[in-house]
This record gives structure tokens, C-alpha cells and sequence, in this order.
């Protein structure tokens, strides 16, 4: 696989800057070889590229596209965290939840917004555990937040 | 405790085909001493057992029997990822999503029904630390999603 | 920092009794250097100190004291799997699950309530990764249920 960050750019995408917390907390901590990374919504350029729910007013296209949204924003978390994103060597496991009505049920179609991207960057080390559930809000009336576990390399395999 | 799939035969169960991804991620990642499992729905023989909400349609009998389908299947893919579930050290983390009304609060009931068979097969290292949460909808209308990290015994102690 | 016990009396708080599990699981699961806890609902003496959903009953206000509850349980179920709180090097991850109405957007300042403490109590290294989202109903009809992930310090640097 190129860079990440390379594939990123042959994709017309551009590494948002890092969204900042929204309380007590940090977008990303290091422990031992993990990533741990909080929660992300679709922002972009300080505004949510949607609003409101799955099975009501979100379309899953547009649901997809939020996934992808939250995926690049996790990125950026990551590299603030880690500096070069060519020393993940895997996304372990990602967690979508979806703000959904009860009759929902495409929940993976979803969550493939955020898996699609990764796998593009990582190749096949992109390609996470995954859970993708309902969930009745999210903050600011976000449709999607996906929340990831990336393993890194270790320096002496670097 | 005897080899966790002769508990398996004992218990008159038998571990079902692992089941496919619903999309673009992978049903097991190992990461060091770690596997993390994908969320897991009660499909048996590729249909769901039961379909719709606790409080609602769904007793909270056929969750329980639910969310045990979820732990056949999430020991299904772990067999698949890692050849044998006696290198099983420890069920260290099951998360419980129960798709479920909003006045209904017997989440743990349901739950059981995943962390009573981990402790059949494995006695008291099949106890995980466990949540159970209420969320408005799952993938494919399933009552009962089943996420689980599981941690191996290291080789030299194999 | 001064140890972490010390801090909750000089904040005129005791830790409370570990809450018994609801069910077929431990409150927290030692495996390498982290501990998984299981999610905790705000318990006080033995009953919730509130119940309902934000954005109907439950006030921000009320949702972060319940979040506050689930920490404080949380480090009770810590300090008995581990003995001491001042072995825990880091507070890795939080997830923090709302019972909400699907219009109810502002869940960090919920879990503010449980991440606040943890940083009164640790410092820099109790300000966790953290996600919270709304779900549609918990066990008891909690407002609040709080996971937490922690990394322990390896005794040679105990």
C-alpha cells in the first residue's frame, strides 16, 4: 500500500483539521500499542453535514456519506495523537451508532461510509471489527458517530 | 473444565457456520493477546429467530434466547479467526444492545442469555464485564446485537 | 497528584459499596494491563438517584449528577478488582449511553458529570477518550449507564 496520506490525496480528500472536544475529555489517547478514539461526528468546517435521523429524514446515502464524514474526523484525531498515519498497522474495531427510527434496519449500509474510507487508506489492515446499531440522538441531533480502536505499529518494526 | 467444545456437545448445541459480514469489515480482528468481535445478530440457518423489540413484540424469554444465538455465532466467528476456542484465556468485555421500547429496563435478563452460555463453556473465565443498553433499532429489525472482546492465552502458556 | 482516595475525601466524597453485578457477569475484568468495568447505573444506598430520559424528565442538570454516580461506582468496582486506586496510569476510555428522547442533543454535558470527576481525581491522566449517544431506554430506566476502560501501571513502575 502508498502512504495513507498519499491515497487520501489520489482520492481528492483532504485531512480535516482536528475537531476539538466537547467536554472533559480528548479525541484520542495512547495506550500500549492502541489508539483509543472518541466518538466523532460529521462536522465539517465547524458545521454538521447533516442532521436528524435514519428512517426519518436522513437518507442512507447521506447516512453514508455522514460515516465517511466521521471517518476522515477520526483520522484527524488519530494524527494529531500519532503524527503519521503510516504507523497504524491495523484499525482494529470501529463502532457506529445511528441515530435511527425503530424500523430501521440498514444500519451496515451505514456504517460502510466509515469501513469504505478505511479500507481505501489501509488496504485490507482498513478493514475493522465493526458494530453498527440504533441509537434514538446523538449530540447536536448528529445522525451518525463512529468511535474507532487502532492498533500501531511497534517502533522496531517501523 | 473440559475443552469448551465438548461443553458445546454436552449442552446438545452445535456451533453453527460462522456468518458472512453484512459489509465492508471483517467478522474477528486479533490484535496481540486480543480478539475483537463484530456484533453479532441471532441469525440461525441464515434467518433471524426473532425480529422486532423488548417491550414491544419480543418477550424478554426469546431476547434471552436471542441474545444466546449472538454468543453461538460471536464463538462461531472467534473458532474461525482462531482455529480453536481452547486458547480462549478469558471473556474479558461483552456489550449487549437490546433493541427495546423506551419504558423497558429489564436489559440484563436479556443479556444473560449471552453470558450464561460463555460460562457453561468456559466457567468462570466466560464472565465477562458486561454492558446492556436499550437502542431504538438494530440491523435487520434484530432484537439482540452481541459485541465481545476475548483474550487468548499466550503461546508458552498454550 | 496527591492519591486519588485523598482527592475524593478533599472533594467530601466517600466511595461508595461495589454495586453487585445484575446478572451472569463480573463488575471488572483484569486482562494485560487494563481493566474493563461494566457499565454502571447511577445506584446511591441501593436505589437510582434518578430515573427517566433527557429531554423528558431528566434535566442536564440531574443527568450529569447521575453521570458523577456512575463514576464513583465505577471506581468502587475498580478499587476492588485492583486493590488501590493509585495504581491506574490512565482513565483510556469512556463511553457514556443517555437515555433520550430523539430530539435531546446535548449528551457531553452529561457525561461531563462522569469525566469531571475522573479529572478531579486523576488529573491530565483521568481525561479519557470518550463517546456518548442516546439509547432509548437502560436497566432500572437509568438516565445513565457509564463503561470505562483503564490502564493500570506496570508494577515495576508501581
Amino acid at each position: 500500500m502508498s502512504h495513507p496520506e498519499r491515497r487520501l490525496e489520489e482520492l481528492g480528500l483532504t485531512l480535516p483539521e482536528a475537531v476539538s472536544p466537547a467536554g472533559t475529555y480528548v479525541s484520542a489517547v495512547r495506550s500500549g500499542d492502541h489508539v483509543y478514539l472518541s466518538g466523532q461526528v460529521p462536522l465539517r468546517d465547524g458545521q454538521l453535514i447533516a442532521a436528524g435521523r435514519l428512517g426519518d429524514t436522513v437518507s442512507v446515502e447521506l447516512g453514508y456519506e455522514c460515516a465517511r464524514q466521521c471517518a476522515l474526523n477520526s483520522l484527524a484525531a488519530l494524527k494529531a495523537e500519532i503524527g503519521d498515519l503510516a504507523v497504524v498497522a491495523r484499525v482494529v474495531k470501529a463502532l457506529v451508532f445511528v441515530a435511527a427510527t425503530v424500523d430501521f434496519s440498514e444500519h451496515p449500509k451505514v456504517g460502510n461510509g466509515a469501513s469504505d474510507l478505511l479500507c481505501e487508506l489501509f488496504g485490507d489492515a482498513g478493514r475493522p471489527a465493526r458494530s453498527a446499531v440504533g441509537v434514538s440522538s446523538l449530540p447536536l441531533n448528529s445522525p451518525v458517530e463512529l468511535e474507532l480502536v487502532v492498533e500501531l505499529r511497534r517502533p522496531e518494526h517501523g
